[in-house]
């Protein structure tokens, strides 16, 4: 028995491994990845070795890849009946398992736990390989009528519930989401399926925009070049103009802004844009310092906050998102790559093409 | 019968004037000012002719000062017996009266209503006067143990009450208080009266910190100049290693940060030092945009908002606040001025010394 | 010009008369009454005179009817350009105006504020008249899509609203509506509309639980009769258990229960239903006191709550709801009587007939 | 090596045994118990073998016991250094360990495990033993200044910790806390360690009043009998209207209660006594159903919740009001026996008089 895997050995450096199989934990589920695709992030270790704090260390080695759906193929010897689970079962995989003895584990804050095991995230090995071992309480079954495409697409997915769970989103709100990359298009149609009263998308591509208008968005804005002659002030002030005339003369801007471009110019538009009070979600990650409108945010009493991976009870409503249809993430697989092709794949999404939405990789059979 | 003020007739033009004492509204009361204290706002306003979209206009004056308290002299034909108050009464003055009719105020956010007027704010005449007339719910009755210049004191104790309040401080938070000015000061102390677990003041003097040391923290920390080659982030460290020591090994920031200082170096600190999904008031106003750690926020989740001005409660809980000698306000004036030397009171707190902390101005008997 | 009026003279005795047209107030609007739905609380006053603490007093009569939608016929002098409102425009009006001094106004609780006028709430007058005048922001105008008739439902459906709003109510809920009465299927048709999960009626009428599964509800279930051999703590068992097998292995009951019968066993059963840390709200209006599981739902950390009338931004999103076809109100009209029939239509609804579910009155035209 | 245990065989039947010393497990940690408290779920157990679901089952015996404190004799093998602990610590015990794995569990909501293992809880052994064997995470090292009964008296602590957490308690709040028993009396005090503005206690004891005034109560009321011609709801508006008169016209009820009785004319007189939307927390345990107020806890939007057990954060904020002299438990310990005397200690609670408070039995030397 063999665990092909695509291994990154150092900076810009990746090969095709046989890894040996390790033994299973009691409380552990063999996954035969079937599908997985492929994140920004990925991308980022490949090219630069670091994220962060987190940096391939020389003569470390690592599997990656993260979003992945596949097929339990073999259960350890404490996984309880309770769980519902057996070989056989298809299922989305939620790629890291925290310590649960910390405080912040203890609180229901596992994203934040400082002993993660994360999939890809150095020093742990990710899921693009044969086989991938995770925590039973860690893996979401899917339902027959799911493909295993769909359920690698539970990962991103998973990431625009999260952003809206940090936002507090409710069918009241006017949302406003900068970015129409995966997850963007992703906010924006979880958006429209938590029923908000109004979704507007904001990209800088034309070609973008019009997708997002078919997928989640009800409105869309293109931003501005920067070297434009309309400021991320008066830009937002444009907007919000609009917005009173839509959507009546006692609307202060929108209530909710989910930033996932990590733009600058998108994160100061997005402040000059949210009404008192409203709600704001930092998901993109660009610079590690941005020019912040700190005045404005602070007279307006702005609710800033971020969003970081996935906390309980997101993995099962992006299941069911996806399972009942509400948000149809088919439509943004744009390339299908076979296993033994997976560096051409990685290759695509460094491009950065704006008709390049989803690059999914096939696994290897079992 | 006249109505002697201090008027800013244009930047940095300031003089007396014998007013026209306004016809009373039914609703409102006449107040005779006793004491005022001098804010920053007030100086910047003379030196500026403007705070951001503020703006004293060409041949508009305006009456300066909104910290006041004083005695009630006339009432309005409409003020309800069950409001309580009658002539004589001795009061502290909330110096912002809102619409009533717009969706924020309908919805207790008064301190967003565009239509709000309020004291010594372009084009609304402030308090430094002999007379004041405001509605009669902004008005709140002190006790008689309670002085006049305590009353005056209740304006800033409230924009520290208002702070914790958006910080939704409680007991079990350890609070790091950015700036040891008046406001951080009485952060400091609100957070002490509130049995905050731990208080801390941050600031780049060290008499401001040794006084904050006698008033509302427990512990103080040095900011470093920013010539030192400790940067915000090492400092943030270092910081948080100490809370280790002292305060437990799953201690992983400060629950809270009251950013009172407005200066870029110490917003940086306080990202960095907060705990995952810590709380973040931004109080302190400074420069329009700020260089801010956005992915160290992002990441933690950090929960950052603003504070401005005062909302329902806010008034009410200072009072009693001084009232029952829990934040002894007493202490942080300063230096006292005579009605007719407020221009000398203005250049003294213009100077921006250290050991001057709170200026007041006597008021004109009645 | 003449105001008849359909009034409540005392208990069970009813007579049209021609009123005098009141003043208009410098913030009001005066309104031509077009439609109005008949509530409940409307022939419980007819019926009974009182309604807990509001009592109709002998010698004092009130016009009754409080759910309207009309026309602008008159404007106040006061009412400002920025309200955006005219003579001609169609609008739905929001019973009930709070004194906006209190701490409860000042707070945005107006619905608590004790000095509120609400329209056939003894001694204040209703909205069925010819003309009812009320200040301007507690007007709403609504799209020229919009029937009259709409424009009345848009009062029940803002009693829904406010009671998702208490529940906070989320896409990610599981919520069970107990009672299938106008309210009740409001509230499954608005949780349906913000787009969550599940969504449940409970009635003990077969024809009831049949429409609402053609209106709000996914799923049904019929509350057992006192006499049954199933209290309510087997009843919810039973619901349980059911969901764990539909929802997953570890649910562990409703998010949300929104309570909408006031009847005892209903109550219980709803206790008994909710997950550890679910949202109860009471809305249903019966007894003073029930009988109230006490210990189980502390032991869950049951997180009740009750809701009463409406507060900021619900009947701005009522309207919304019922303009873009959210919310099908039209469906739930289901007897129309003309003006000078009104006693017929009150009969009629205090008949208490499962197929009756909203009666409403023409106005009087202008 | 034995382990001397105080067993409840069967109702009403207790015994001293020599217990095996269970094999520690790699996550845990042996303590040698010292002091523990006894609580009245204790008596509970003894005299009736249930509470609720938990049911001690014929043949199944069950060691007594869980406020306890003691010291660290054995360390698991895989207990990590960061834990920072050693044997020969001193510390509090927290008696509950959830399994970690469910959706509870991994958000946060511990207390609701299903699975939870909880000390003297059937079928899991209590702390009246020489030794218990518990997982280092929680439990928690004391200062060397705080002593033994102390570490034991962090149980009872964490719970009304937990209580003040369940109600959002700030300094803010006016709190009245019905029952003086240890939990009320602990539920006063630490409203007022968190400076809380006013401290009400009610009790049907006189002497417990009394003993109120002199620990955390800034007031107290004695609670009507029964037969007293003054009902709950008559015996709320006396307390509000004297309110009215200290704390100011525009105080509308108490912020927030504290039900640590359980008794039904507490809670009603709660109710009635709440302001609106007040935050109402059920702590106290009695009948299983009560007759509750609904109409009112409706109107008034009550926020109305219970509190179990404890949550994170509870146990390391009780150990510090503790070390801190915030709250005094010392003064709450009445009487003290003999670990061979256990039973007359359990007697001596059995017999409620209102003169003891708490009662301590001494551990078993190691």
């Amino acid at each position: 028995m063999q665990n092909k895997a695509f291994v990154l050995k150092s900076i810009k450096n990746v090969v095709f491994e046989d890894r040996a199989i390790k033994p299973l934990g009691p409380k552990e589920l063999r996954i035969n990845i079937e599908v997985t695709g492929i994140c920004g992030s990925d991308v980022h270790y490949w090219q630069k070795g670091r994220i962060g704090k987190f940096i391939l260390k020389d003569g470390v080695d690592m599997v990656l890849g993260h979003e992945s759906g596949g097929t339990i193929v073999e259960m350890g010897s404490d996984v309880p009946q309770s769980a519902n689970l057996k070989v056989g079962d298809r299922v989305a995989i939620e790629p890291g398992v925290p310590c649960r003895f910390c405080s912040l584990c203890r609180d229901g804050l596992y994203n934040h736990c400082e002993d993660m095991k994360f999939a890809a995230t150095p020093p742990d090995d990710g899921t693009l390989a044969k086989y991938y071992s995770v925590d039973y309480d860690y893996v979401y079954k899917i339902p027959d009528t799911m493909s295993m495409e769909e359920a690698a697409m539970v990962e991103p997915v998973s990431v625009a519930v999260q952003i809206a769970k940090r936002a507090q989103l409710k069918a009241t709100d006017t949302v406003v989401v900068f970015g129409c990359g995966p997850i963007g298009l992703l906010c924006q149609a979880v958006a429209k399926a938590y029923g908000c009263k109004k979704v507007y998308g904001v990209d800088i591509s034309v070609g973008r925009l019009e997708f997002a208008k078919t997928f989640g968005a009800d409105d869309v804005y293109k931003m501005p070049f920067k070297n434009d002659d309309e400021t991320p002030e008066q830009f937002a002030i444009r907007v919000s103009s609009d917005m009173k005339k839509t959507l009546g003369i006692d609307v202060h801007g929108a209530d909710v802004i989910l930033e996932a471009s990590g733009a600058e110019p998108c994160i100061q538009t997005g402040v000059f844009l949210a009404r008192p009070e409203a709600r704001f979600v930092q998901a993109g990650m660009g610079k590690e310092f941005v020019n912040f409108p700190v005045t404005d945010a602070l007279v307006k009493q702005l609710n800033w906050t971020g969003s970081i991976r996935y906390s309980t009870g997101v993995y099962p409503t992006a299941v069911e998102l996806v399972a009942a249809g509400k948000v149809d993430v088919k439509r943004l697989i744009t390339n299908r790559f076979k296993f033994e092709d997976a560096l051409k794949a990685f290759e695509l999404v460094k491009e950065g093409r704006t008709d390049v939405i989803k690059v999914i990789i096939e696994g290897v059979k079992d």
